[in-house]
């Protein structure tokens, strides 16, 4: 059976309608650009860059409005400070791999210098999550020219997943994980708004892993692949995108919510795991330069669309991660074997009344 | 089909194995009192308090940990400063309705200089979910003395669910809702520690709601029983307590997965939804008085089992609370049905493979 | 040496100027009254409420944006759970003793209703300082009526200081400590806010006590006037109004400021103080049933004259409520003293420079 | 007039005594180390790297309790993720210049593995202020070598402060600022405590800056030494370290009062400022593999004079770092110019009663 994405299996999960892409671009703006390590010299790597342009023009002078919410913070996200203090983000986004973090951070503020952005300084937001069980990481393989290259081939349209970028080397609920996307749309008082999620699936148990409430984990076991890293290890970071007007700390709301759509697939925030979440609204402009700026917000009533959007496009994201990687092997010859995926749905066929 | 719990219907949810009562008074020390109001003069009045004691011996001069999550602030919880400061907490904690929350904390104050508690004050922790769809509750018919009343009659043991105490006129997923509970044991490294919860459940959109990752709102619907109150409104409390030793910032982060079991059982934070948590430790002593305390703490890496049992405890109590509460007419001839237990179990059975 | 404000000495603190009353009235709409208990029948009681009105008129149907900060959470401040959420106020601010905050919270929600406020539920904002030294508290004398009487009677224009509303019963660097406010005039690219503060002191060691970086409290020491009270207990909340168009998470950062205000008086949050900031912006309108506001925020660089006004203004507003306050004695015999005026005075010229 | 530290100058501020060194050192096991560079080939290079072992033996398995307070959180700090949710430290603290934050921080993951250090992953804390008016930082100068070196070279004793280190660009309160660090000697209840300060102070306008009260820089103001670089730029970031024995969440209270000592010495957080300080607590032991730990905290009541000490410290080390700092030029021919001490002592002395 072909890798594909839930929906090509057949399957869905959630009930709101997917925007065109199923993807975090769907949000008007939003452009994404991988760089893949996958090579054995000198060292064993599989690992890469993630990055996620807000805006795709013009972010250096025209910050979002964004906010985090960590869930359990064994993990890193840099450009904290300012989210918390001031909601507003005017660079780039990038997720990578733990001990790479640094490189992509500084990579970014040089790349806004190469770029001639106007500020002095920039506090750019890079997350991780640990690839080192397949991939040499200490030997820090990832250097500022392959953050260079994810931001310049960002583009919007439909985006890999798998192993690609920061999501290489992943493994999630006991199987290959990587990068995944979906969107929502979401409508409130006639109007409609996309939500769109983008992670990097690296956590969980396989008895956990569940697809639309259906207990796949459970009930593929360790029969028919192996598994050889715990579930304990690893994080989820979860990026959302709206075109919704919000504030920034409706932002925080709505990042608050990947846990929910965690949750339906099966995390819970283990000790080990970093899951920390960022959502970004494109709606409102505050450029820089401008003293005043005049935004919009919607009545908090009409979050709660987006709220289910948000936890919908988590959880198919982490779906479409788990259904588009592929086996992997890498360092001391060790494989994280796929989602088995005619076992999947062998098992959402038992699952479901005739 | 006679009302009761979740495993009383021959199902379940969630791996871990329950305590002895499925209860958070699993928790030695731990002891629950309700007070509930059910009358229909001089106002229609469906409404209780809860009063849970972390230690029914003693608090007043040998706090817990304790530390908190708010997930939907649209609610309150009262006491907030000092669990976020210092994490401790010397008094019982109680739930109300919205309009008397107040009242509730005064008069905890009021037990305490009845009781002889030797600080000169107090900042007790009382939540609250709104019954206004059901009860006269702008009549403000809670006084201290229903305070009193759960406070004084609190026990360890089985306890009531369903239409008890504070959860007398909860709506839940737009079934009759109310106070629930549940208990796990999470093993760690040989150990065996408890967690049990308990909330008032009042939240939810049918169609959301899930038993164990089965659809049972969707697929219930609306034919058997109506819903006349919306899915957005109203809140969910939930209090965690444990007896693993834990420290303030631990009691935190066990309070945040209350919200992966929220999710499970389909609620996930609307925006008119006050969901806030509790979480405490009763196996630390900080007695008033001493200058130094010599306390105990789990190596972060154990604190995943006990994640995955506040998960589960919530979402069970949840259920038990959907499960034991009775169909109840309140103001305006206003009716809140029942989860009608048949047509749940046949739905259970459909979505089993054979 | 009549007692009146600091200006009224001659005295003066922090650079900016003040608004036309010096008092967080000079904020348009803000309205401030008192309810003031001073008896000795059947208790002798030194405390009160003090009702702060966002806006005077339709603040139960016009939302302003708010924040808050707990440098030391020693204390309760109500409704922080959806000021942290959403940074809404949606109704009258009260402060008032610590075992009354319970009975002025449900009162707050009783005028709803009996304004006849459209929303089902409240979330009011009350925090609360200790007079229990003073004060007979825990025979619990606030009653609904006395909330009433201070929203009922709030105005704009000067405001009474010293023994006064909440702040009656107050004792502040071991002197009679009380409410306080005082103004600034913040000019930011040519346009002008005026930030107003309002304070109930209740904190503080003699020894730290300083007025314009001049050791006041150090200088006067004990000899003119004892202080049986020692200078940790105690409590300080402040409350910051002003018409610059922020949003809810500038208005968070505007509270904080308020311990920069603190420590020029000479407070460090010692440990039993709850000192507790909120703040608001008048210059936004969210109005009840709206889908969607269009909302103004100035850009983040000019929050700095804010930030200084808003710290100018809290420390004048402490060294108004003790300069103000008048020596009071109360239960037990108990006297709170007065700050020496002429004393104050005295050491202010020799610390000054010829 | 030989630069050297405040006391050299018969100065003082605060009223508590100093340890030993009156430097961060003074907490047993405390080490620091500095890598500075200043060079004009083949870039205009003023900056360094600050390091800071917690302890300076065993850091990397055995934990110290940490937390942290983003006072205004323009800046960067690293790490705050795992700081926030479980309040351990397990790396040494570096600070650096902003565009430099992720090579230091990478640096420190390669030096653990190069140490062996035993987790496969780590998340350091690395913080930073701006130096790009005096350094040419966009060439990004600092490499991992830097790092190890600070790393490396880091002792105990008395340290160097000024223009070294991290804080070799720095400029602060319109005079060139830099790293300063001081201590306190904290009794309570009989028993003693060091609090201990590292800044890099890099923040302030000069008409703020206070010396024990006294505005010492309005009166220098500006006719004897100009300011190139207006007030708002820059930040400080504030490291305080103590032998109490605390909880994760007493460190987060104590690092809160930084900004007490900040206030103290002229500084309110301006918008533009990263005022970001992180306090942590050697006393207890969380050795990695231990399941269990046994850990002491004081009674929160106790806490108030170690509040008081990191005041203190904090704002003598501000001042400590600019009496040594020394008269700096770089970039384009700019140069920010010492603080005269002449002037100081002049103006102090006529502040100061006969």
């Amino acid at each position: 059976m072909p890798r594909g994405r839930l929906r090509d299996l057949g399957l869905s999960s959630g009930v709101l309608p997917t925007a065109r892409w199923n993807a975090i671009t769907d949000v008007a703006g939003v452009a994404v650009g991988y760089a893949t390590l996958i090579r054995d010299e000198p060292a064993i790597v599989r690992t890469g860059v993630t990055a996620i342009w807000p805006r795709h023009e013009g972010i250096w002078t025209d910050a979002v409005f964004a906010g985090f919410h960590s869930f359990n913070g064994n993990g890193e996200m840099t450009g904290l400070p300012w989210l918390a203090e001031q909601g507003m983000l005017g660079a780039p986004i990038a997720i990578t791999n733990t001990f790479s973090v640094g490189a992509v951070r500084d990579a970014i503020c040089a790349f806004a210098v190469r770029e001639g952005a106007p500020q002095p300084f920039h506090l750019p937001v890079v997350a991780e999550t640990y690839d080192g069980w397949l991939s040499e990481s200490e030997t820090f393989p990832i250097t500022a020219e392959h953050a260079f290259a994810a931001l310049d081939t960002a583009a919007s349209g439909p985006l890999a997943e798998g192993n690609v970028g920061g999501g290489t080397g992943m493994i999630c609920h006991e199987f290959k994980g990587g990068t995944g996307t979906a969107s929502r749309v979401a409508t409130t008082e006639g109007e409609s708004f996309v939500v769109g999620a983008l992670v990097q699936a690296n956590y969980g148990a396989r008895e956990m892993l569940r697809v639309d409430g259906v207990p796949v984990g459970r009930e593929i076991g360790f029969s028919l692949v192996p598994s050889h890293r715990g579930g304990e290890a690893g994080s989820i970071i979860v990026v959302l995108a709206t075109d919704a007007p919000l504030l920034p700390i409706q932002c925080r709301r709505l990042a608050r919510r990947a846990a929910t759509g965690l949750a339906w697939a099966g995390g819970f925030g283990a000790n080990g795991s970093g899951d920390i979440f960022l959502a970004f609204s494109t709606a409102n402009h505050l450029r820089e330069g401008d003293s005043l700026a005049t935004v919009r917000t919607i009545a908090p009533a009409r979050m709660t669309p987006l709220f289910q959007a948000a936890a919908e496009a988590t959880e198919e994201a982490i779906l479409n991660a788990l259904i588009a990687a592929e086996t992997m092997t890498g360092r001391s010859g060790r494989t994280a074997y796929a989602l088995p995926l005619e076992a999947l749905t062998s098992v959402m066929r038992r699952y479901r009344p005739a």
